[in-house]
Order: structure tokens, then sequence, then C-alpha cells
């Protein structure tokens, strides 16, 4: 287990500095049954992530050479304050969770080199297990961790050549928002229903952005203030790639 | 019906300069039984927008003294290309489908003052009768059009104040996308599936950002790449924004 | 574009005699991506009709050397004069859509010679964008000139044969009611719903029967009544073949 | 129970002529849970129909002083010749469950006088236990039988006033198709699946159609053919209003 | 059919002593359809139930052998005495159906030799006509009927080999429960909703136990109360394995 | 927390002796959102329980004074060896999920005093994070806890009052089973999947049971054996019933 806490100077609710993250902890093997898995918190924010790694792909993609890697994205009905029904018993999956398992499939397979992956498929489910802002972006963060676990296992087993170089990057994700006109990085629940702009970021651990979605919630928001947060998310993004390399640098 | 065609002076595939639109045509009261309605086209794409002005409010906002802005966008079996099978007939709403009528929703939502709307309620339909690329973008900027002839239609029968500002802003949305290297606007079917990076921008008649929705398609792009396309789509929606004005400017 | 208006003499609300058709509008091709289609217009009723023409059958009509042709209708929300929720929306197709997506594949299917069309499928979309009364009468008639578009198309692409005699004859459809006694031709909805007794028919371009299907809405009706709507059934029909044959006559 | 034989001197598979109904038999109050049931028998088709009498009625006609009829068909998944997957399972209801409960419901409200009825629902559930043709008309000859038992019932129970004329007639209906050229009554399956025309037809006891829906499944068909299956399915009519009667003229 | 009564000397609401069963009465052959049905009755309890025997397992199942036997259970809308909604129509299978076809079809399994059996498939559709009470029971019971004689149909076919034992014993259930402090034998509705513990017992013809089913509905129950309702339905299972002899041995 | 290991002194895959448990483990609160939590573990079964307590009751059961207690369980994708797709997914719960529910609900129910909790509401919901057998069992002892924990809240809040005796008795349940003839206490998969009978039984803290639900998967069972896994399930629901008591004493 990996655990960091940044060094705060300032004034939000739970103290931090406009931009400073959360304590973060990962959990890597937190799973005995999956090919790979993380635990991820960002502060309360707590998301069981695991990869299932299979041999084969979907029938769409047979003989060509290459790999799948797709997500799906949930949340238990009491991870948030009040209870919200099962989508399955619903019996339908709600735009805002497919939005979400869409983003995570996406930004995961921005880092993977299907051909190095050869004919398998890796499923990321990502269970939110207790919710407090940031769900999607702790999820892509931690699904990263469960995704090249199950790598290295699939590389221990021969189903994935030794020098096969699967994973080109790696990728990280946070939110920030402007909050009474001030940016800040990675909000909670309390200071995201706040928020007057909205945006979550994903970026590898080289730098480059894979995904950029802001939101006006309240106000639109001018080229300054988009400037402005995307600062903040690059270095957010910066401390979480430092924390998942170490994470994965540790014996199992 | 307001048809624009903005000077060509480069080499896609239809003649286009990289920082021109395709011919945009609205043609408003398209439909005879809204509250307001626009057929627009973005080149070959065509989308029917109809808005729904109906009194009262869904029981979750009832007594606030609000109003309420839903869309719903959808697209004909046969839009396209190939035939896709009916969301209908599958018995589920696609994730896809979801996640851009959200989209459509969040961004007119943006201009709409709800305190002087009062309790009634506007649903826009965007139904796409023939799919070449933006069709989300064409969507939303539409949907302006058929939601301001509501409005005016609501101020007509007296339903809405003659003084209320309903409308804070215009908004319009366009699609932009890097192509072998070159940034550019409103990206037909055949561009946007060789595009590197795709972005969908949403933009206030003001200028200010509503939606930024960047996602590196084939590789991760950088913060110049980001500010390139941001540049092109603010000329982009600009130009947009004029058409609207002239459209609802014309007798009806 | 062909548009067509038989001469009146009468008394109806729109001033037409009873055995006067609506003003009647087909234009051919109005799709860009089907194989066929046609956007048809019987008065304010306007419906999209395509054409999707796909080589292959189901599995279990697989090696039998014959074709298939099978027809979805459906409703846009607010084609009507107030909305109705989405049929994708809602998870399930109801009730009146099946039955009508059913008589129009019926309908088309009568006339077609599955073994001259040979191991091929098309698929009828007709998808109402304006319902003003006769939505299903004016879909059959408009899906005939989009599947004889298709067909063309195929002998084009050598897919069907040249001498194949894949069409048998022509098919339309109109209804029928009797309103305050009076047996009427061609009802838009404020007749429809006045309407004692409701008749669909449709016809060959030789003049026979593919379905009668005749209700008392209101009161029984008796063999006299009965006879007296087959007779303007017939003579609408009629008036609909050699519009379509007109149509069908023009250059693409 | 009333089971009733029309003498045959003729050549069809089970040895009728071709004006000739099947062994008819309704078994009233075949149910001891229901307001009003009958088992009723067409050859070997055996359709259980029930009618459940509830006061009030829906929301949408509450306070008209009206009440409700409304029917539902169903058949159990073994009742044909090989076995079908239950709606129940397959999660939705198929277009031609749909078809049949709606002709069932309006073939019944139309012998209904909904005021007399006063603010009560009456729902019809008619299950088909054994299939052999011909199932939605003895599900309509059945309900009708189940239906006026049920009136009985709340006439006894002062639901309804004594002196009310709930029904304004009885309503029967029978198959009729055109085999090899020759016009025949009552299909059983194997007539069914080889009929050119096919024909449903519902009539009240006084001899006025309610529905007439007939469908060429080989040949489109005329009028002459048309007349003579109109003959055949009166005269069935009569007789099996005749057999209703008789039902309901037993003490229960 | 068979039809059995156990002679009573006590003091239940129908007369029965604590011990005795309900009038028992097995139809073999009700359905002309299947390849083996029974319509059996406890009392007023009502179940129609048919096997289904086709060539060939699931696609899990294929090469191994083996045969595959499953079991469906449901109820018509008004077997009960107020009318319940089509589980069809709710787009859903509940719960307690569910679970109820599973109990059926485990207990099946359990004295069927699926070596023997060889690669077919039997299904067994229990749909209750009426219900009062045992229903599940009933449908067991009678589903042994209708599985028993499918076999022997499978046998003249040949599908089965003349000496294969498939059927290594027969099975039938009953339910119990304390009502008062009383434990009583195969309850009826009235006592089914009073009782403090249920239990359903399903036992082999040669008295072993396939499933024992318990649960305190009021008050948690002893070990000496346990065991005086397994005495009880090891005496009702004795009785009705025997009425399944009678009936199985009569000819068809 | 707390964790428990019986001492073993036998011969199973994982060296207990056959009437030992798993080593069990309870972590009261584990979720900061829920009014009751509990994290359970039988081994590497993973159950985490939450309970919400909410004011009010279902329409249905609204000013009878009494309250309601309910339980849904699932299980993650990946709790299993190989995934398993999700149930909203799929859009429907499986028959093994709705039945689980049930029984965890009806078990808590047996030890609520439903007046006592006014009406108030609690769900129950038992999320499989990693199974390994025994997950229904696991889920009853742990909702327990977490039941407890709520209540213990609700008296906090003065929503339940100080001096009502909600909760009647304690409940735990636990899994038992002959494998290779011989009866076995806590199973996990790889016994579970041996084991000719399988049984779950529920028993209050007082030693009374609530449910038995023995199936036989392999050979029916004799009341010999019946009695040997009842004595052995009452054996091992004490001492888990000694662990819970254990788990509550602590300070929160």
């Amino acid at each position: 287990m990996t655990q960091q806490s940044v060094p705060s100077s300032a004034v939000r609710a739970d103290g931090r500095a406009p931009d400073q993250l959360r304590p973060i902890s990962i959990t890597r093997g937190w799973s005995s049954q999956a090919e790979g898995s993380a635990l991820i918190e960002f502060g309360n924010t707590r998301v069981l992530c695991t990869a299932s790694f299979t041999e084969g792909v979907p029938r769409w993609l047979k003989g060509e050479g290459r790999g799948w890697v797709t997500a799906e994205y949930a949340m238990l009905p009491r991870a948030t304050n009040t209870r919200s029904d099962r989508e399955s018993v619903k019996g339908k999956v709600g735009g805002r969770t497919h939005e979400i398992s869409r983003l995570i499939g996406r930004s995961l397979r921005s880092i993977i080199d299907t051909k190095a992956l050869g004919e398998n498929t890796i499923v990321l489910d990502c269970d939110v297990l207790q919710a407090d802002g940031g769900t999607r972006t702790a999820a892509i963060t931690g699904a990263y961790v469960a995704l090249a676990e199950s790598i290295r296992w699939a590389r221990g087993k021969k189903i994935v050549k030794a020098n096969a170089q699967v994973l080109k990057d790696t990728v990280a994700a946070v939110s920030v928002g402007i909050i009474d006109g001030v940016p800040m990085l990675d909000l909670p629940y309390v200071e995201d229903v706040r928020a007057e702009t909205d945006m979550n970021v994903v970026v590898t651990g080289s730098g480059q952005f894979v995904e950029v979605q802001g939101t006006a919630e309240g106000a639109p928001f001018d080229r300054d203030e988009l400037d402005a947060l995307l600062d903040l998310a690059l270095a957010g993004t910066t401390e979480l790639s430092r924390i998942q390399r170490e994470t994965l640098a540790e014996p199992a």
C-alpha cells in the first residue's frame, strides 16, 4: 500500500491549499480473484478497480492481431450519502454511468499498444464503494494500476511476450474546478456541487492530454480560466503519475 | 431559410479551407406542430430540432418558481451509410445517445434564466435525419433556434412575461480536429474517422465557453494543439452565432 | 418531386369533397444515404421512407434462394400536436407501432417476388416526421416508391438480375371513414377522431385488395356502409397508384 | 357446459363442409376465482377467458362517469406444436400478442355502454391453453361470455344498477379464408397456413360488423372473394351468437 | 384421470384432519400438443404441467453425452383472488417466479439419470390456472407425471433407448406448516397466510429428501417442531407418490 | 475490527476440522456514508453490508404504525474467479440474486419488532466484493451487524425511542454440506461444488431456526444426514452469534 499526502498551506473546508490533492492511497492486489486489482482512495472516495484478462477478442475484432480494452463503471447503492436504486433493479444503465464507462475505456486505450497486447481482452471494472467527489478520475487512476498488474500477470503466464511494450505510457486523471472564482484541484463532493466550472482532465505520464472535459455548471468560462484550470490539472496528474509508479514499483 | 457559405481557399476533400465551415442552412418553423422548430444542415448532416413548450415543471422542481429545459437526441436508423438497429427495438438507449442528449441539455440550460422562464418546461428533440459528421454540434446550434422560437411563442401567448429576459445569450457549437497534423474546422464523417484528436466546443454568442470536450482518438495532444483547436472553434462558433441571429431576425 | 392536387367541389373542414384526396407530394431520393427513399406528404402528414438494401437474408431463410422484405414504422416524439415519450426511452415498442410495422411489411411483401429478389434483404423504415391522420397509409404508399428505387439501385449494381421481375405490381393505401353518416376519403386527424367507422385499405395497382382493416369506433357498420367505403378506397388508391407511377417515371 | 356440433356433408381434412364450424364448447364459470369466466373450445383450440371486475377506473378516465373494458391475450409456451419462449422471459410482449389484445378489447368495447357500466373496470384475460388456429376469434367469443357473467355478478352485488343496460348487444368472431380457391369457415392450423387469404370478422348478435380484417397471405383478392368470405363469416357468427345465448341462459 | 381423497376425522376450515391431504386429481395427457402433460389439482389449486421433449442440448452441454431438464413456473393473472399484472407486460420475471422455477427444475433433475437421457432436453412448463395455496408443490408433483410421460413418448420414438433407466426414482412435494401451534399438512391459501412456519418438502418415491425449505414466517421454530413437520411431509409425499404411480399405470 | 479463528485439528484442503468455521472477521463501520455498515469476511469471502435507515415506509404500509426491513444482494462482476456480466448491463436481475435477496430480507425481519421500529424503513445492501462460497450466509451474518448499528444510530437521533426493543434477538447463518459422505461446516467454493447435499441454515442467537434450506445437489439425503447437518449448523451459528455480540460490544 502506498499512501501519499501533499503538504498544505491553505483554506479549503478540509484545510487543503487550492493546488493540493486529497490524501491518495492505492492498495494494489486488493482482490485475490482478478488478474489485476487496486483499491484506490482520493480522500473519502474509494473505488475498487479490477482487471479481467482473458484470451481472445470480441467477434468483430477477430483475426486482426489486435487486443481490446474496455471498462465498466458503477456505484454501490449506498456509496453516497443517500441511497440510490440499483441500476440492475431499474433494468437499465443510466446515462451518467454509460458516459463514465466510455470515458474510462477511452482513457486506458490511449496508452495501450493493441498490437503488442495481441488478441487478448482486458475488462476494467471500477466499482465505487464510497463516493465523495472525483469518482471517475479516481477510477481512471486506479484502473491504470490494475491494468498494468494484469499485463504483468499475462507476461508471467507467457500470454503476452516478454519484450512486448503493451503500455506506451501511464495515465492518470484529476478533477479541477472554479469555486468562488478560485481555481481548485481535486474537488470533494461539497466543493463539486458549488463549482461554477468543473473540468476532468486525463493526462499521460509524459504530460500530454488524453481527455479534456470542461463544463460550465453555473456561468460560462473564458480562455484565462480555462488555462488556469489546465495548469492545475497538469500539476495534479504529475503527482498522481508519481504515486502510480511508486505503487507499481513495490513488490506485489 | 438562411443559407451561408464561408469563402474557401484550400485543400480538403470537399474543397474547403481548414478554417472554413460547411454550407450551413437553418429552416425555421419546419414543423407546424411544435412551438418552435428548425431543420438545420451542416453540409449533408441534417437534424430536425423541435421545442415542446409546456406549462408546469417536473415534480422535483415544483414550487421553486423556476423552469426546466431538457433535450433528447436520436438518429433515424438509416441516417447513416449503413442501417443501425432502432434503440426502441433494442429496448434501451445507448451510451452515445445518452451522452449527447445530456450535452445538448446542459448547453441550452447554460444560456437560460430559469427564473425568468417561470414554472414551464421546454423539451428539445433533436432527431438526426441524415448524418455526415458533427451531428451533436448541429443539434445544439439548431436546438437554440427552436428554443428561441418557442419562447417567442410563449411570450405571444402571455405564458412568459413580455419583459422577461429568458435567454441570457445565444449558444452554438462546432467540431474541430487534427488531421495529419493540421487543425481543421467542422469535420464531415470522412475526416472525423481519420482525426487524431477530436474536439466539440460549445460557445455563447458573447464568446465564452460552455463545454470543451477534447478526446485523443489516436495520439495524446499537447497544449499548443489544444490552443490551435480552441482558436478554430471560436472562429467557427462566431460565424454560427451570426447565422442564428439572422435566421431569428427573419419574419416567421 | 411530384405534387398532385385533386380538384374539389365540396364541404369538409379543409374544403375537400368527400371523395377527394388531400394534396399528395412524393419527393423521391430525399435521403442521400439510403438505396431508396421518399418523403411523402398527404396534406400535413409527412413520412420519411427509406429502403435499406443488403445482400444476404436472415438466418432462418438461408439457402432457400428467396429474399426478405420487412418494415419498421415509428413516429418522432413531436410529430403530433402534443409530445409523446420516445419508445426507446420507455424501453419498449408499443402495440400500435408493432401493428403498423407488421401491416407495412405484409403490404409490400404482397407485391414482391421473393424468388426474383434472390437472397437479399430490404428493410423499409417509415418515420413519421409530422402527423395529421393517415400516417400508416402514407407510409405504405411512400415505402413502395423507396422500395422500387432500391430495386433499381440493386439492378444497377448487378445484385439483382437485369430481367428479374422483382415487383409483381405496385401497392398503395388510403384511409376511409364514415363521419356523420357520410363516407369520406383520406381522413386528416380532426376527421379521424370523429369517425364512427375507420377503414384502412391496401390495394395493388391492378385494383386487388391486399389488406382491408375496418373498425367500428363508435357504432357497428352494416354491409352497405362497408361497400360504400370500399368503393371510395378503390378510387383513392387508383389515384395514388397513378402518382406513384409518375414519380418513378421521372429521372432520379 | 354447452357443446354444439353443426352437421357436415363435405371434404375438409377433418371431414367438415366448407361452411361448417368445428365443434364448439363453452364451459361457463370454469374458474372459481374470477367474477366471470369461460373455457371456450373451437375444436382443439382451447382458451381460458376470465373477467376481472373492479370498482374504479384508470386515472385518465376518473370523474367522467364512464367505465373501462380492456383485454390481454397470451399463449402458454406449449400451447402450440413446438414450444415458444415465454414473453415474460424474453422481457417483452410481441407484436402479434399486442395486436390481438387490442383487437379483443376494441371488439368488447363496441357492445358495452360505458355510461351504464359506471366507473368500473373489467379486464378480460384470454389465455390460450391449446392452439389449433382461430385463437383470437375463440378468445373474443369466449370473452363475451366471461364479460356477461361478470356484469351479472356486479348486478348481484349492486355495483351495477339492476336496470342498467350495460350490454348493448352480444359479440362473436370467426375466421374465414380461401384455400385452393374455396372460401372456408373456421380454419384450424393446417388450413390457416395454406390459406391464400385470411380474414377475421367480428360481428354483433344483430349481424353488424365490428371488425373486418382481411389479409392477402398469398395472392391479392378481388371484390367477389371478399363478398363470399363475408357471407361465410356472417353465417358462422350467427351460429356462435346462438351458442353464446344458450350458454348464458343455463343456470350458473 | 385419477382422483383420491384421504379419509378425515378432524377440524380444519375445510373439514380435513391435520395430517390429511386435500382431494388430489391428476389428469394425464390433458394437452394434445405436448410430449407429456398433466393437469394436477390439490383442492382448488390447479396447475397445467407440460413436458416439451426436444433432441439436442444447450450449447454449454454439447458433446458431453448428457441431457438437460429445466422448468418454468408461472401464474395466470387471474389465477388468484385479485388480478396480478402479467410478468410479460411488466417486462420482467419476478423473484418469486424465478425461485419456484429453479426449485422445480432442481427437484426433477434429482431423479433423472442425465447420461441415460442422452443429449436431449426436457422443458417442464408449470402454469397455475387457479391458485389456492401449494402451487409449487402441486407443480412438482404434476411435472413428474408429465416428465415420465414424455420419456415414454421418447422411448416409443426410439429417441431414448428401450432399456435406458432415465428415471432413477419418482418425486413428489407437499407443503406443511404450523398454525396456532398445530403442524398441518397441505395448506390452502387461508391457512398459508396464517402459518407461523411454512415448509415445502420434496421427497423421492423411496422416501429420501430432495429439498427441505422451512421458513419462519411469524416466530422462529425449534428442533421438535421441525421434526413434526418433516414427519407430516413424509406421510403426505408417500400418499402423493402412490397416486402418481397409479396415474402412470393407467392406459394413456 | 474483530477477527476470530477457531482452532482446528483436521483434514480439509485448508486444514480445518469438519466442524470448524473459516477465520471470521467483521469490520463494523467500514462505510462512513451509511447509518450502519460492516465488512464481513468468511475466509476469502468478503461482503460489504450497509444499512440505510430512512424515515417513512412504502405506501402500502402507511398508517399502520409499523416499520419495514428489506435487503438487496448483488455480486461485483469480478468477485468470482471468472468475470460475470453485470445484471445492470443485462437489464435484469437473475433468479439466484432475487432468491438470495429475499432470503436475507426474511431472515432479518424474523428478529425485528416492526411495531417498535415505528414507521421507518431499513434497506440492507449486501454487495459481495470477493466470493469464495457462503456469500449468502456471510451476508446475513454481516447484515445483522449493520442493522443493529443503524438502529443505534436511529436511537441516538431520537428517531427510535430509547426504550424500544426493536431487535428481538440476533441472527446469523452458515452453510453446511456433505462431501464424500462427511458432513462439514462453512464450505468454501471448492467444497461447495463437490457437495452432494448443501444446506443453508439461519438461526437466532437463542438457537431457534429462521430458515432451513437443504438441497440435494447430487444424491437425495436421508433423515440422519439431515440431523447431522443441523447439529453442525447450530454449532456454527452459536460461534457466529458470539462474534457478532463481541463486535457490537466494541466502541464504534
